[in-house]
């Protein structure tokens, strides 16, 4: 007999209330958590500091009965054949569905940050990377192209992106943000979920909400944070990925907002996430972060405790563990809730199905015991993906003597620095191995991960290499972080900077460079921005690299010979000294140079900021209407042209400025952006389709509100006042409105 | 004819309220605005960076029939003899008088922090150092002196005390706060505003909130806070100012919160001063404040829009100008509130009576035209006074070898340092002249303040000085701040610090000095703590002395010699490290030293930090019940031995530990204190009657709640939590309770 929950006909929301209805207290509690396999054998697995709050020894044997929601990281901590991994889930999977009456499989998750977080799989660019680019279109093909990866081999949620928008890039996760501005998060990280929903991959937004802003940017620490600033700078990303992106899957933050940890917080992820902006997918935990609520928030004294404050909250899965869910009673119609949007999306991904089966390669594997189909996480469609994100997200930052791209006769290049021949820098720490075992001193990713000079040399075969900076015609010092995990690195997760000075006295070794007398070109591979006002204006040329994956190597050569042009723009603003943080661009007058503090935050190199090889003329823009309703729309038109000898990508950025206001607000923000491809002597238009909504703030009442008044549209090439090309004064006319969904920028590039 | 409001038997409310009722509109807006005397005759001035905002030629014979409510700081900018200055104010209120037709004088404001700030006034230690000393009482005895000075003079009003509480002492106006604590800050600031209205001078509380939560600690930057943080943290000094203190006066502060700035705060200003404390006196604008509404906080574009914003939000008085309430129409049943509020504040300080008349010596200076007698503001009394706080405000923080008090062998003492012959380094920055020009090098304060040489040139005739490190039987490096103005010091309003690295190099002073091999006594004078952590090891002792004022050579000589057995604990803690800001004790335990990030922002000294000459033994405390209602109390009782060979004085501290409670919260924070004086061999009881409603904190919904459950009662040296002596558990029973006004913490020390 067919229940209506096994009927592929039926809604999915019908089909998972029915099974849910004939489950036991105790089988819908088992879809609320995961077990990580292998994770008790990994001694020193990435999350050893945290693993005294799980003391869990879990017996399969007695759980599996019940049937299991989750499985966390499937592939394990160490190198497996990409077929042969699918192959044990597959197992691992059979067995699970065995054990229980219904025979659901788990739904199973891993990283996927900058590629599927596996042995063998293309390794992308960070998403700082990403920022630079200025280039959804191209990350959303990346995400699509990972998560098809991911799909093959059985994996059904991949735990990224992550949209927490810098706010102190002292924080050793700022490597896997976006950038400081939330509309190039919204629109960056909105892409990524899109490429990876669109391969039928779960992507899960992290961290909701309010960690980038962690006090002196220590990893966990409370957020001081106002409802204003959480609406206007952190949640605007969220909100985009989930209204336009369908993410399927929310990741609650580790941290506390305004003393309230987020996994115990209703107001967030109930109140706001579902009943206002309609998200009907899962709510899951971040890795302990219901055991913290015990262990370090001081919530409650027992696992039971968190449990029922985050299900209440409306965390709907614990992960990586049985540890609190798996604890005791829980309330019926709370775990009901829970439970009915697993299953949901267990549907939704096939999992109730009567002929669901693992991906055709393993399970075809499983079934006659042989030799599985090899299988490749890592074909050349995926590494050219990679080596386009790598080129762009590259940013000339200075070159004030057109030392690049580099002159045919120079024949002698000395190339210093620990990062000029290190494969490790050019990965973030959300990269395998990095992120899961702790004893690789090299990086056995299993992909090609040539070097900067490994890439020189190819790039040039004709040019000497030496390490002596006197020999050279020219010097290139590669400097920057080394990423890891939990104090094991530079920078990434748990690797928090007390200040933005160059790591490990790397500072020194430039100063050498710089005394040698020949011309430095600076590279900077780093999971943030570091205070380069020491060095800056003595360098030939400097370039802003961040992590940019295993063709980062390749980029950057192609970049210093020439065979790339650069377009890369700051995702981050770039400070002249290493102290005083935090500071970002969006700051209102108060919070940016002012005669009444000695601090001068201005930066180095503002957000936005990126150099060519070619130069753009920008002609006069015209605007439909310079006045129109709180509810209209009017369009700017503006004609970019490269008037230089060689092709290039300007990237034109559009920052409102609204002098006045109900609370103080930024200077100005960006509200869209272009990247504009131009051969040599090209032109294109650029329309962008800018509604009233985009002038949406939080007023002193909470309501977000646009405001008749006067407002500047700034056609900037930077975040930097200075670095406006055209004010286009409009104004909004009308009644005060508020704003519930808003209407977004349109923007469309038309060669000429 | 006598009308009502001229009438000192009624009461000063109905007085003012008659007297509103005969005033046309524009008498009654001038009685919302001031007048600097002499501002605009000053280049430099102390406002000169922000006097942009005040582009006004006041012209007085316009201004004044029509009456005048404010002088800001009559005494003006140049050093004025006393007598002189108060005779000249007795003339101008003379002049305002009769030019209006009610004679109305207008209400004298000027600044006090460290003492009435003017020429020949006692200048008193800075409230850093009132916070070190833990002595209320001594503070409040200030305080009324202070008051009395002022008030002999003709001045009605002091700018005075700043409740700000320390949240990143990279902040400039850190030496203007009273420390990292809210219970301290509001124990010892309630006691100078006690002091001060005692004397009839209206105390000024500043700054109306969250000033010192400036982002980066750039000052005037926004504050990136919550609600929560907001009432535990920023908030209760003012409450318990207003409640307990009697403050008449509430200045609103700079910046914004959460983007709506302090002096556009309705919630702040109306619903919870007013509404919620039952304040009654005036909100006064800090300086400019009104007019930065609309040059920087983009809230209007005018300076009658500003005006409006301001007086609504219950801003009552502009200051120190004209500009913004003078400008325009303004609502008349908000300029009414105001100005009935302002008129019952004059009416209670007489300046409503027909026998009106300036101090006796003033007022009879100018009727005889004759010389003035002679007005003495540093009387032997009051430098008694200042000598006395400066000696309890004196920190050791180490002293390892028992170096300090210096044997009586030591024959040759090197002194060094850019303080240790200053008597710059003794003064903050509110204090004569350094307030009020810029153009002075050194400091007329017109009264005698020993440099720390001279006074150990007093302390120890027998010893032989050198500036010469090697050449000494031990060394005294003073190191650490000159306060200054906006940008002429390392200190002090406007005086920022990127981190906490000892400023101008002298860092590398103390590291010579060290190589000397000489015992190093490293001696602090800053206006904040500065990191340590370099040289705290291996420096023979470390004194941390803040600005002690006129006297605080003389104490910290007292110190060195033994003469002075040092009493006072740490305000803040003396971090390890310059970088890696904010932090202070009142953190969770994630705010605190935690595994998930390699930042550990552990202080090398906790706040609460100090040692003695003497030492003490503290027996086993006991509890009246260790178990009690939430709407309860109950009597902690300890005996304190002295057990050394000489007099002195132990703080004991009492924190309080909940381990669960519905929102994160300091692991500890301070409840009460006790300074305990003991002569040798003597001991005495401290008895702390402990309310429930200390437990009280803001739960999820906003409201203070008290909840039963267990919580620790730490009986502390300091805040670290290897310095509790005693744990003592104690068991909150019955219901869940929302606190209104809290009852306080009472403290008794009975010698036996």
């Amino acid at each position: 007999m067919t229940h209506p929950w096994q009927d592929p006909a039926l809604p999915a929301g019908v089909r998972a209330a029915d099974l849910l209805a004939r489950m036991t207290p105790q089988e819908k509690i088992a879809q609320l958590y995961s077990v990580w396999p292998g994770s008790n054998e990994t001694p020193g697995g990435d999350m050893a500091p945290l693993q005294h709050a799980l003391s869990e020894e879990v017996d399969l044997t007695e759980l599996l009965p019940h049937g299991l929601g989750q499985l966390t990281r499937p592939f394990g901590t160490a190198p497996v054949d990409p077929a042969e991994g699918a192959a044990r889930l597959a197992s691992l999977q059979e067995r699970i569905r065995s054990a229980n009456r219904f025979r659901l499989p788990a739904l199973a998750h891993e990283e996927c940050l900058t590629g599927f977080t596996a042995w063998q799989a293309t390794v992308f660019p960070t998403p700082l990377a990403w920022g630079a680019s200025f280039d959804p279109a191209l990350v959303k093909e990346m995400a699509s192209a990972i998560g098809a990866s991911m799909r093959s081999v059985g994996v059904h949620q991949g735990l990224a992106p992550v949209l927490d928008v810098v706010r102190d890039p002292r924080w050793g996760r700022t490597e896997e943000s976006i950038g400081e501005d939330p509309y190039l998060v919204g629109t960056v990280g909105t892409a990524y979920v899109q490429g990876l929903e669109s391969a039928g991959v779960v992507a899960t937004l992290k961290h909701f909400a309010g960690y980038s802003a962690s006090r002196g940017a220590r990893n966990h620490a409370p957020a001081s944070i106002g409802p204003r600033e959480l609406a206007d700078v952190i949640l605007p990303p969220f909100e985009m990925a989930v209204r336009e992106g369908g993410a399927r899957s929310v990741m609650a933050a580790y941290n506390d907002l305004d003393g309230l940890p987020a996994h115990a917080h209703h107001p967030l992820l109930t109140q706001l996430l579902r009943e206002e902006w309609g998200f009907t997918g899962t709510v899951v935990a971040d890795y302990f972060g219901v055991s913290l609520l015990e262990s370090a928030h001081g919530l409650t004294d027992s696992p039971s405790g968190a449990a029922a404050l985050a299900l209440a909250a409306g965390v709907d899965v614990e992960l990586p563990a049985v540890r609190c869910y798996g604890a005791g009673p829980l309330d019926e119609e709370l775990v009901n809730r829970a439970a009915l949007r697993v299953l949901t999306q267990k549907c939704e991904l096939g999992l109730l199905d009567p002929d669901w089966a693992p991906p055709a390669t393993a399970s075809a594997a499983t079934a006659t015991g042989s030799a599985v189909a090899p299988v490749d996480l890592d074909p050349p469609p995926m590494r050219a993906l990679a080596r386009q994100l790598a080129e762009e997200s590259v940013v000339l930052l200075a070159n004030p003597g057109d030392t690049l791209p580099l002159a045919p006769d120079v024949r002698r290049i000395a190339v210093l620095g620990p990062l000029a021949d290190d494969p490790a820098a050019m990965l973030g720490c959300y990269t395998f191995p990095r992120h899961v075992l702790l004893d690789y001193p090299e990086v056995p990713a299993g992909v090609a991960i040539p070097t900067l000079l490994d890439a020189l040399r190819t790039e040039l075969p004709d040019v000497d290499f030496t390490a002596d900076p006197a020999a050279g015609d020219v010097c290139v010092v590669a400097v920057g972080d080394r990423s890891g995990l939990f104090g094991r690195g530079t920078s990434g997760e748990g690797c928090d900077a007390a200040d933005l000075e160059l790591p490990e006295g790397q500072g020194e070794l430039v100063d050498r460079a710089l005394a040698s007398g020949t011309p430095v070109v600076l590279v900077l591979l780093s999971g943030r921005p570091y205070a380069l006002g020491r060095w800056a204006d003595r360098c030939a040329a400097v370039l802003q690299a961040f992590f940019p994956g295993q063709e980062g190597g390749p980029a950057v050569a192609g970049v210093l010979s020439g065979r790339v042009n650069p377009s890369g723009r700051l995702p981050v603003s770039v400070p002249r000294e290493p102290a005083g943080q935090p500071w970002t661009y969006l700051a209102p007058p108060l919070g940016r140079r002012h005669e009444a503090s000695t601090l001068d935050p201005t930066p180095l190199f503002p957000f936005g900021h990126g150099l060519s090889y070619t130069s753009y003329a920008w002609q006069p823009p015209s605007v439909d209407d310079s006045a129109f309703p709180t509810d209209g729309e009017t369009t700017l038109r503006l004609t970019v042209r490269n008037t230089g000898e060689r092709a290039g990508t300007e990237v034109v950025q559009l920052y409102l400025h609204d002098p006045v206001g109900k609370v103080a607000r930024p200077v100005a923000r960006l509200v869209g952006y272009a990247r504009v491809p131009l051969e040599a002597g090209a032109s294109a238009e650029v329309h962008f389709t800018f509604p009233a909504d985009l002038a949406a703030y939080t007023g002193p009442d909470g309501d977000r509100i646009v405001e008749p008044g006067e407002l500047e549209l700034r056609l900037a090439v930077s975040s930097a006042e200075g670095d406006a090309r055209y004010a286009v004064p409009v104004t909004l006319t009308g009644a005060e409105r508020v704003v519930g969904r808003e209407r977004r920028m349109r923007c469309e590039v038309r060669l000429k």
